[in-house]
């Protein structure tokens, strides 16, 4: 069960609902948001239609919900409208279906502005680039940290852009919070979940990265861990999952994308890069992520991929990315008259 | 290296050629179409530079191609241009995306029948239905076998659709080809070489749809099998392949089509049904197929699925199917211009 | 359900039991053995309480089980006591674990011949070699067919080793059955439908090997059809899985045999060789099946590994082999006293 | 390549030694311990040939060693012996089978100690419980914390038993290795690198356990951190795999043992509990690690698993784990023989 108090309901009556769930043998988790106070009932403990039945009628409350998935915040049993995140210009989960493009890593000042100049006149509403980066060897470039963020700052004043980067350990959130628009959390992260908690509290929207090997309900659930610490703006990315086939980097599972809309109201983002891992099979998968109504796609941009520190195979050029963009647009307007219908 | 024969050589340069291959310590794969001999030369034994240069000025030959991948006749290397298969009035991989809709199983007349009228009418060009079944408990319906085979014979005559069914043995190959115009390999029997040698004698275009686990190379050379032993006519089935994720009853492999796309000539179809499992999810991965440029789909559709004898659950009813044939003409317009580009 | 009917009941009595089946809602599988009839009753249709009441009370019937796993004669819940098989001097399931080895193509005699002497001198009482031979390619090597299984005969002839071998078609089933003491059903047949009902009747011992991406209760299914259709003697095969593990050829699934040995009474081998891919790997994967409580291994041995036609790589020498049986000696010691306990 | 200075070299000499790898076109990664440093030559750059005669040549360099896999110092080309790693009364990758046993989450003194009582009576040098605990939802017990951590240490004061417990945050590593005598990292976080480079520093040895879906290639990358980041004490863990069957809750990839003691000189342990994820099935893969060669196992054992709060099902009572140390004592006898022979 989900409970929503009113608007600025007084301390005393949230209280009087707490020690109602607890008689009934339930746990409470509550999230104090500015305008509203929203208590998930957890636990397996009592009768769920009696507990329901008595916290419509306590003073206070404005809307009690039985959920039964898993995930209760994330769910649309919670909530049918769709959330809409909103960044700098883009309205993620909206009605415009939104493009975040760059490059893997933030290398060096000139080729993220060229960069993000670019990806803008593209198109592009939101910027991506690593600053942290969790590279599989120690011996690989491990990002340019809080320079690389500074950078990225000075795209997004340059080009208007938002900015979306990666965030690896609790202890940078805050830092990384001081720059970015969207706070990525990269696959191998997807379950470190003393970092979601901490994402909960950062203040700026996040985008989780479905782990190489997590199923759609794991991502959820991870996904209701930053909601229930107190951050309602999260978006999901599918990224590609790991399977036997190696043909192509990842797995493109385009179907979490119609899965997770029957499931959740939170948007979904898919990263064709990743997905597939090389550069001339991307067009056809941002296709297939407009056709199939993902909210948004996530896509790597280089201006010399052949010289790009990370990604270089899956990056598409400057070039690729304005020709892909211009074949896009056929499909987007069918998108958009899906979505508005 | 596959060495093309001028049309009509006579037997004799066949031979010079064969015995060619052979001092140059390779084996000869040969196959003897209407008009004219193709020879696959295989083994790892001797020089390919000065073979191909030798063969290329011994009489008789018009073409020798040196081919690094593992497949050969089915490789881009051999052949630039899409194979075009047509059957009945479908150019499956021309310049139209054909549909192929049907009910999971065949189960009388009266369903065969009317599911065909509708098929027709909502835009399919071929039938498809099962009258072999590969089920995985022996205590389920294993089909009408003979009788359904007429029964979808009937279906044809009556609405003009051509028909794809399944062969499940090579003992079947015969009897099943009398009545179809497309002979579907199940992926259960994707490695069933046995089989797949007969399907190259039998005259019939194939499905060959994708085993479980099967890779995308391995997909090619069960194909390569088929063409090698005499047939061209191959077009290649994504149905979804077997992952961890249990939201859907396969993983829609949807890069698999452009992958295929840069390394076959052969056609691609999707088969969304068996993909996901779950009809609500079926036609956004049917645009996602129109979107990354496959040749066609394969699409279950019951009148009453709730009744199927198989594969309920993931079949369209009637008027899902065409509804959602409506929903995708926009796709289907932008398809037929990309392919005439 | 399943219904043993007396031994020698007269038909009539049975004919009485189906009628009364079907009375209830209920199919009817039966198997007619020299001694006895017995009879699945399949379907959802009745209700299963009554059904199993009445049958028992029923003229003729000896026993009545109600059987809630999918597979139901080769379920424990069917019959609690293993299986044993008995093949030449071996008793697979019974109180030895017996070794299978040898090449995997048979190559020519000399080779057969030495290998068969070889294995036998380690301790194997089964000689494996392939005559048809699964290949990826149609190019690679496809067995010596008939004049391979000529001479796995006379290596049996000349050491006492019983055979097993592989059968790719329903076709061929007879002519292998005319050599194998052991029918091999390779991993990408084993949901070859068609070829396991001919295998019910085939008079010989079954080894089912688990396909490359099958469920556990898909292999069962797979025997459940081979018994099902006549066959009770079928022996299954845990010989790798595919998963996204590129170390190892495949993923030995060791579980598998604890797994087994809780659901079914067959006996359960394990194929060390083709489950990891690579010779050095093969001992430690020998000890495991040993200590996990399998019933038995089949191994590839090669007099000269680096010159076989196929599977080299993960071939013993017949060195190797002889030294592995010397270090399984006391995992064996365990295995017997565990298995009499 | 890797160099290894004289022990106590001077300053100047290793200063030196960076100079010339950096006019070699390589980077460095120095590693400074008590007694020596070490340093990685990592990068593409130069020519490693010229390279490493050079600096076999240099003063005050003891070694230098071409390793041609991608990591570095957890490689057999590095170091062959086996690295031991001593923890209160057990030497993980010496000469005695290292059981660690004892509940999933630390609950309670009374659950706590009792346990850890008994899984000293049955043969366990190490006790394992946690008390930070990662789950898939956020309404799940997290574990007891900072309380769990001073059950732990009163439960080694009382028993002699060495601790191994979670470590979730790279915030919370100081505090766990307050109490901790193994640092767990759990699945989930095999790729925190964030997590990993702080262990690097944290002065206690660390056991990595295998991602859900991570290569051993990968397992062995993030070892790579940890030691590269200057703690060699790193023990390895197969703890299952995900894979697509679902008749175990991870799929306990057995060969990973092998072919891990192929590659590096680190101890592997095998969690048959995680693995498998049901008690009946615990025993035989615990034999199954014996038998590989395995250093050590970790294995779930609870008073009264079905009041556990977490992992019920797969942990062995305490009955159960005595009475698998005892079936497990031939195959210990037979592990020593051939560790010492």
């Amino acid at each position: 069960m989900i409970i929503s108090m009113r608007p600025h309901a007084p301390k005393h009556e949230v209280e009087h609902v707490c020690e109602r769930i607890h008689e009934f043998g339930f746990r409470v988790h509550s999230i104090v948001g500015e305008e509203r106070v929203v208590i998930g009932v957890v636990g397996t403990g009592g009768d769920v239609t009696s507990c329901l039945e008595s916290l419509e009628a306590t003073p206070g409350v404005e809307r009690a919900v039985r959920i039964t998935a898993p995930y209760k915040f994330v769910s649309k049993e919670f909530r049918k409208e769709r959330t809409v995140i909103t960044v700098g210009k883009a309205a993620i989960g909206g009605n415009e279906f939104v493009t975040m493009a760059g490059p893997c890593s933030v290398e060096n000042e000139k080729q993220i502005m060229e960069t993000a100049y670019a990806v803008a006149e593209g198109g592009a509403k939101i910027l991506r680039g690593g600053a942290f980066k969790p590279r599989t060897s120690p011996y690989d470039f491990q990002g340019m940290e809080g320079e690389g963020l500074k950078l990225l700052a000075k795209a997004r004043e340059a080009t208007g852009l938002a900015i979306v980067t990666e965030v690896m350990s609790d202890r940078d959130v805050e830092l990384v919070a001081e720059y970015a628009d969207i706070m990525q959390v990269g696959a191998r992260n997807m379950q470190n979940f003393a970092m979601l908690k901490v994402l909960g509290k950062c203040g700026r929207p996040v985008m989780l990265k479905r782990g190489l090997s997590a199923t759609i309900k794991e991502l959820l659930m991870s996904a209701e861990y930053i909601v229930a610490h107190g951050n309602p703006n999260v978006m999901l990315c599918e990224r590609g999952i790991r399977t036997f086939e190696t043909a192509t980097r990842n797995t493109c599972d385009i179907s979490a994308v119609p899965v997770l809309n029957e499931l959740t109201h939170l948007p979904v983002i898919i990263d064709p890069s990743h997905a597939v891992g090389k550069r001339s099979l991307v067009p056809a998968i941002c296709k297939a992520a407009v056709a199939v109504g993902a909210d948004g796609m996530i896509v790597e941009v280089h201006p010399c991929p052949e010289k790009a520190v990370s990604d270089g195979a899956q990056s598409l050029t400057i070039e690729g990315f304005h020709a892909m963009m211009k074949q896009l647009q056929g499909y987007l307007a069918l998108w958009a008259s899906e979505r508005t219908a």
